[in-house]
């Protein structure tokens, strides 16, 4: 682990940090808030939109005063592997920066978009080898990433005790964003799309369940109708018995100005979860 | 007034503008966080540091859940005129995102460079014109604009009703910042220099009192001992009666993470002030 930087802030120690991932094969950069005290600490990951890196939700979401309250830490990836020898793609929401945390099995994005082995397997490992961390974990995260939140959880509940996202792409499998990225990342054969995808997960009971999984959605996103679609959420959570508290709010945009108005509920709801 | 982008905030109004300057002579860009409510508010006016913007702030700070909840709003300035007419310098330390709030006397600086009129005049006009806000006004500010905080309030005591700054340049006639800038702006003859420095004006008895300063500085600030000097302030302000709290905070350094650690108090030692 490469230290990049480090700050002081809200009394804990914000680390930018940088790793050698085996599931990538690249270096991968990530943040890590580790609250004042002693630890071990239970953590939050969060999973940034597209074209973040591991600095947006770092420098904007303003949680970390939360999360020294709560004693919870905050890890915060990179959105895809990035480098010269990385494929990549002109438009924002294909290549790097748009990893879409899946597992890529097609040319030329499979020798680095590894995104779901990424976050399950080396950025667990890493953070909680080189931090004070206990393995207890949660997931959050936004848009694209509010999807990687949801599925990751849903796929891996044993790594994973809780779960929310702001403004998630609810079934990507349903929206642009989401089939462009499967139709590159996995291929033009469908059922392998619905592996991934939040709505469809819960739909055909292949989502672990949760007690509660926690959504806000902005009422003033310009996503919100054609790439977000929380009604398909919310229609598959009641279908199959899952609760789902979606929390919709007026004259909200997509931005983190929106997120950093309601972090501080999610970092509760987390640290409940957490113990 | 030209409105280039709208976000609701924790309840509230952020909008970042865009106003013709009659002291600059140039469109100067600023940003206004109103709180939830009615209206009129009270109003903070934040000074930014060498190279930043009015976006710094705005999208960095998190201090917009502490001003909703104090009912008290923000307005966030560029830190000097900018655009191509406009005089600027290849260092970082002078000329476009250096203003530092003096109205420059010397070529090629004193035909835009011109920011204490700008903030003292043009910018509390368009804001209580344009917005809901009521012609009580305190300052704040970081750095470069920990200075202009403190100075322009210390001259301007009818305009503004407190003050406080994160890691203040305390005396810029005594560092190499505010020598260079001082120097370019207003010339050589360092008596011009006297009447912008916080410093000195409290210990000539020029700067109107304060029923209290509040300054809070990083002890891992790496500008900390050649530039910022937070002890030449406090001295002069032991030597003329003025009372100064000023907190010193082990391991904090000079970026926004120091600063949105502890915006909350600052915003709530104005709006005391404010009422």
């Amino acid at each position: 682990m490469d230290i990049r930087a480090q700050h002081r802030v809200h009394g804990g120690t914000l680390t930018y940090a940088q790793h050698q991932s085996a599931s990538t094969g690249t270096a991968m950069r990530y943040s890590v808030f580790v609250p004042p005290g002693a630890g071990p600490f239970a953590y939050l990951i969060w999973l940034s939109g597209l074209t973040c890196t591991e600095d947006n939700f770092t420098t904007k979401a303003g949680a970390y005063g939360a999360a020294a309250q709560a004693g919870v830490a905050i890890v915060a990836p990179d959105t895809s592997p990035r480098g010269e020898g990385v494929a990549d793609d002109a438009a924002y929401d294909l290549g790097q920066g748009a990893g879409f945390y899946v597992d890529a099995t097609q040319a030329p994005w499979a020798s680095h978009f590894k995104m779901e082995s990424y976050i399950t397997r080396d950025l667990v490992a890493a953070v909680e080898s080189g931090f004070p961390l206990a393995p207890r974990r949660s997931l959050f995260g936004h848009s694209m990433g509010g999807h990687g939140a949801l599925t990751l959880a849903m796929k891996h509940p044993s790594l994973f005790r809780s779960v929310s996202a702001f403004s998630p792409i609810a079934s990507p499998t349903r929206c642009a964003w989401g089939e462009k990225a499967f139709n590159a990342y996995l291929g033009a054969d469908q059922a392998a799309w619905r592996g991934h995808d939040a709505a469809l997960l819960i739909e055909a009971g292949k989502a672990a369940p949760f007690d509660d999984i926690l959504v806000d959605q902005g009422l003033s996103d310009s996503f919100l109708e054609a790439q977000l679609k929380p009604e398909l959420l919310e229609q598959a959570a009641q279908k199959a018995g899952q609760k789902l508290t979606l929390r919709r709010h007026e004259g909200y945009d997509h931005s983190y100005f929106f997120i950093t108005s309601f972090v501080a509920d999610h970092v509760a709801f987390h640290a409940a979860r957490l113990g």
